[in-house]
């Protein structure tokens, strides 16, 4: 069930808020990650599964500079091992008083291919994150060194982003509105969903800039839909 | 006690902060609506009487889809009602967790000729937003869809919108840092008095880069608007 | 032990973030200001000696018109007492519902060389204050009149601003992220082990980005210091 | 569809957190009002139909002590007006920096034959309050007077109360943990289930006191509701 | 201007709501301590002259158990130096994370015979606290030790305490609802007013109960004071 | 390095507040829960070694009832598997919308021979819970049931639980003020030295309460620790 180049390619041109409605419709009330922003806005689209790295509060005898050294210490470990194509997901248990990341940290990710990485804590070093390319999403900036407050306890489990579950292999989209996560199973349904909704959002939207009235238009009825039909056939034509 | 083409003008020249001055000086300390941010920061100021959309929390078998399209729901009856020239005010509860409104709906409130929308929840689909052209202000971004978290209830009721009491036909004003809220019956005069204390601030301002002290100067005395009032006359004769 | 003109330039040249590490090295694990943003991201960094300014809640019958008028009102004594060269800090008790200060106060602040000014509320008229140049940093934008919540108490005292403790002649250090406070005494060690790491992260960001593991290079290792050495006089050489 | 006497009686034997179970399994997943608790822990279950008062930010010109003494003072309607029987639910925004209502307007109430009052914000005079001996709900203690933040705009609207939506009508139930939200067409079948379930958790108690797992219990299975019968239909007939 | 034994005795016998009434006529509409709570609700009311303290945030360097142990730490020589029958009112910047005070230097403070004490933070070491007596109010309830977040800065200054004003010497009354400020030029006056106020809402209580509208009982009417007067006159005679 | 049976005698006449003094001196500053209190306030000393369960958001189609009735389910899992004397420690991310847990598991957890239960949620059914007599601390009652926002995920990690770091077999003590962690290494001598601190704090409480001050006796000298041993000695001896 691996993201599939055209799902991700699919997904690279749907907007956030329009996944939320084809997760509504599967029941899913809850896949927005409320208060995670976007470093830049003007990134395309990250799309990639979830790879995720869970912290716990530090505790001082437990989180000394040696440990931070270490090869084994967890935070560099998820750098160094989430897999090309995916977005490390860093469950910091909404807690931006120290940073989940830095900029090496992110740079390293970025060089070893990560699509992205989100967090619901916050990153130090912004300038330097905004240099690596790397799409990034957090809450609120967060300066201080990490072991202030975090301990990285372990990589790859199930874990809770801004309050959403998140279980390895996800799928995680990424825009300017912020973070959404999809279940693997529904991904390519999802994003076949979203595309033609996108498209027909930007038919009544050209639509309703020429004055015509929401009703009948948005939510679509079938003349609606047939309408809309034409357009895109049309416009797809256009486009080659 | 409609809002005036002149007051409507003058507010267009005011800053938010120095409208809090005037309604302070009447008696008003609770006009400005905290946390409560413009899409967009290179817009001129939002003027406009209110027109008032009311949310109350979702209901998992009242919100449904089919209501969603329904001619009779209360969320797109508010676009194609509000009067032109009016600010759409929604009283969002200060909830973010789904959006107030998205680019379709507030598209069809700028066709139709609305000066601006709030909420002290959030919008959905910035960029379409910001393409529309309309002021809109909300407290923070709101991708999910509306029925997870908000039941449209009613119109042009009394309302409360990020703690500030919005009465219909309020003259609402929304500037680069936020949106106050003037009582109909005082607009006139606010405006005038504002539109002044704006000016005085101008003067004051060029005196103090020049080096002069904030006392005797800020706040006013005689002597400073004796001599505030030669600098206005020659500057009024100098821009025709 | 006034803070020199060489650790004036150094700080000039770090990142807040790295000066929170300094500091967590010699034991303080609550030196930044959580929360407070600058109003422009493009200015150089903020550095300078803390004057302090402390607000407690405002009361009707004491903070009337008559006494913000008075040359003896401390919010406007601070204007014209900090010294040139300071950073005005201002404990707000965290509340941005009223102004900490506007434009034409900072406008003073800036005329008469102050290095900057720091709160834990907010300030009002911002496009006044960008236009003054000077350094500022808030938590939230509060357009409404200081004294709807504010009373100026008193100058120069032990504060707390944004969570960290603030002595009079501390010094402050602000960047695009945010504040951090360095004990007087410190400021010299902190100020030069700040600039070798910040020199030692651009040798890594390049190492990093070139495909470099960060393992063995961040955190420093005995053989990437040698490694870092080489690089850096070669740098020193090239850039005279 | 008016709240019957048996379905009254069987709603004050049962438990909120039992009832939220209920309701969940017919698809409402949001109607217990977090954060709303008795003022008194040892009265009977609260039961009553819903009448609601909806308050919005006060304003110092509207809100004066003349609009407060006046017989059309929605807030004291409210008391003469709450048919008997029902519960008051006042939307106060959550706000509880001041009162939604004191000790001489419930006393009123309970004269007046209401079933209880429920608030999100707070009441004043709890020891006046208690000896009234009507149930009251809120979420924080709100000793200053109401005009300070409230103005009562509406009577037996649909309102929003601690992020549950409460239609007039809908069944209110209290008991030690809080308030739940019935529809009103679910309550009679709700009140049934829910008896039946507390019947069954009691049988539960004792065998799991008794040391028996809870699996194969709890959840009910088929094998443990047959035991459960047994017990039920001896205990019924212990007890006439 | 000190606080008379007749004073004294009058707020002993009035509710914290009721005097925040009669501050409210004064144009007070800020001087009820929001979310402070006494540790018992069976003690008499305190009432007494503001002695403050006043916390800043600790310091790693500064706050040591060297400096805890001096005779000059500002925090024991508060207990040691709070004036008899004043109440002690600790600026903890509404900081719960370490105790403003625990058993100790709280028994210390009755033995010297405080009339109590008032923090926005918490104490600890609640058994002990209530052993001694002392009517002591706070936020939430804070076990670990002062130094981990509170530094003691200075004695009786003006402080703010839970969004209140404190001036040195303002009166300040406890009783099972909270905490309320008089500012001392206004305690006769208030006190006198509020028994009187007191009495009626004892009389339109009785008057409620046995089934009177609210309408004009409450508030009163001059019809009603007449009424009140006599049943005034009629009580004071039965109680001697 | 098993919980001994003299260590958990000590910390079973203990505070939680002197165990943070404890801690503090060997460098732990964040071993508190903050907002955790117990049920009830008449239990003794709740004593025993972590044992931890993790909860995750939960998701409408992994958390069914289907998937509840499981004997496979991690919530009920961790009530059959908490070993004898231990404590279970629930992570519920701080988020009280939905229970922790109910009566029925407390009271097969109770009857299996735990120590007591611990989470930053909360739970339902809180007369049951008392019922049981399982020491029980919480943040806030939450009656909805657990699947409207948990999913429980593993068993016995180390977690994060009202912002302190938990590993497994690290002892809790709660008392009448809340929950304190301390790491299982440093159980043993924590323990002595905190039941000799409460003996030195009840003998300084009787002096403060004779009139002593508390200069020369909080923070103890040489000479009151002198006076100290001969009043601990006569007493040991007076209670055999």
């Amino acid at each position: 069930m691996a993201l599939s180049r055209a799902t991700r390619e699919m997904l690279g041109k749907v907007g956030v808020a329009t996944l939320t409605n084809c997760l509504l419709k599967r029941g899913l009330r809850n896949a927005f990650m409320h208060g995670v922003q976007p470093l830049s806005f003007s990134l395309p689209n990250m799309v990639g599964e979830a790879f995720t790295l869970r912290f716990i509060p530090s505790r001082e005898d437990v989180d000394t500079m040696a440990t931070y050294a270490s090869p084994e210490h967890v935070q560099r470990r998820a750098m160094e091992e989430c897999p090309e194509g995916m977005v490390l997901v860093i469950d910091a248990r909404g807690d931006a008083r120290a940073a989940a990341a830095g900029d090496l940290l992110i740079g390293r990710l970025k060089a070893r291919g990560a699509a992205g990485i989100v967090t619901d804590g916050g990153y130090r070093d912004l300038p330097g994150i905004l240099r690596t390319g790397l799409p990034a999403y957090q809450r609120q900036t967060a300066s201080p060194a990490t072991p202030i407050v975090h301990h990285a306890a372990d990589l790859d489990l199930p874990i809770g982003c801004a309050g959403v579950a998140v279980y390895p292999r996800d799928v995680i989209v990424g825009d300017g509105e912020g973070v959404v996560v999809i279940p693997a199973r529904m991904a390519d349904d999802v994003a076949r969903e979203a595309l033609d909704a996108t498209l027909y959002e930007e038919f009544a939207e050209a639509e309703i800039a020429a004055g015509r009235s929401i009703f009948g238009l948005f939510p679509a009825t079938e003349a609606s839909r047939a309408e809309y039909e034409i357009w895109r056939d049309r416009k797809l034509k256009e486009t080659p």
